[in-house]
């Protein structure tokens, strides 16, 4: 966490977030009002949010990561926005350490060099449309940073985009598969394209595929980024 | 800065990076021994840095934003290795705000829904790939964070990443620009993929091209995730 993120949960008098993050900061944030409710109650927190502000009080809306990344803030804009409350509410958006680059610092170096960022979630996109950026990344040789992988309900769109890398990208390009990144519980795989699927893979999960030129070395995933050493 | 960045600084005993960033954490560093080089002298930062660790001292290495992200951790790894030494000496990489986080959390919302990191440098890269990867990005309707997209010697690749976005998205696609996201002489501009380079782009700036649903709303750039409200 950012000194400015702990600064601003610091001076809010009401705190509002998912359950399960509220708890990993439950100790920076005593004595204050809390609103937290489950996983897909997005719309109902954000809401909540926003009357609060709007009866005066400091509010804080705490995401995981990088607010601005599949987070919450675009959420509170656009709700604010629907309200036309956009102008009249103040609101900053102080960033975060995104789980791509979260991971890829557990892993070695993986982004070192270009990267595109998908969510395999296909709840609120089209499969289409992550199937045409899988294409798309693979095929221009992007190192790829899968959000949102899988889950319970949602197994088979990580095996379909392992079948679309392997069409462009070699089975021994390497792989990491990070959970619970700087968490109590973070689990550190490494391992290649074609193995990957024997590693447990969920919604805590982020998944690195390489580009042509990443490497495995001693227990890290190396991407050069083109010195020539 | 992270908690962690801050404990890793305090703890060492020798800090390496360039110049212009030992300046930004000069009060934090005080009475530590400093190696600090200009620019263009990754390698020799690097070699100094591996050197002061191989003589037993706790050497912190310093890069802006994420260390991961184009910045120092590859680099320190490939060299380790190439010495043989990548075994015998302990890294830890501590991740920080990457530019493309920092500067979306100031322009609004931009990356909420999949973006690609691209980089403009070709010193090391060939235009080729990076053409290949701007026009894969822009048809598969990326959001796009282009990185070192100009400097004073560098000026065309900019002209031609605009013309290659232009062939794919609308003229109306929103273009926010950032210049040193989150330190005391940032900029911040927001207009469009037809006007954007009516504003300075240099060395220090971070620009993010949106996707075909992104919006300019109130001084902000929203891309919605796909709730609908
Ligand atoms: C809705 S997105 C939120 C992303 C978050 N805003 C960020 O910037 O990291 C949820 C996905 O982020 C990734 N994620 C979040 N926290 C993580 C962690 N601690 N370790 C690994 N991946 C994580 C997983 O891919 C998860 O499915
Ligand atoms: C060699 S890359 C280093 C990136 C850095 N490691 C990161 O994660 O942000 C240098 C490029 O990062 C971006 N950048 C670095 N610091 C920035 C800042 N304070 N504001 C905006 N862009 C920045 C610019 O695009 C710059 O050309």
């Amino acid at each position: 966490m950012s000194a400015r993120a702990l600064e601003a949960l610091q001076s809010a008098d009401v705190i509002v977030g998912y359950k399960t993050y509220i708890d990993l900061i439950k100790d920076l944030i005593q004595d204050r009002k809390v609103i937290s409710t489950g996983m897909t109650r997005e719309k109902e927190r954000c809401a909540a949010a926003i009357e609060q502000a709007a009866a005066g009080h400091r509010v804080a809306v705490v995401s995981s990561g990088d607010p601005g990344v599949y987070g919450m803030a675009g959420l509170i804009l656009e709700m604010l926005e629907a309200r036309d409350q956009l102008k009249t509410t103040p609101v900053k958006i102080i960033p975060g350490i995104t789980s791509a680059t979260a991971s890829a610092a557990r892993l070695g170096a993986p982004l070192m060099h270009d990267f595109a960022v998908i969510s395999l979630s296909d709840l609120l996109t089209p499969w289409e449309t992550i199937e045409k950026r899988l294409v798309a990344a693979a095929r221009a040789d992007f190192v790829i940073v899968l959000y949102n992988p899988a889950s319970k309900k949602r197994d088979w769109q990580i095996k379909k985009a392992r079948e679309i890398c392997l069409y462009y990208k070699a089975p021994t390009t390497p792989v990491g598969i990070v959970k619970n990144a700087a968490r109590e519980d973070e689990e550190i795989y490494i391992t290649d394209l074609s193995g990957m699927l024997d590693y447990p893979i969920d919604m805590l999960t982020t998944v690195i595929v390489g580009n042509r030129s990443t490497r495995r070395v001693e227990g890290f995933i190396i991407t050069p980024r083109g010195y020539v050493l």
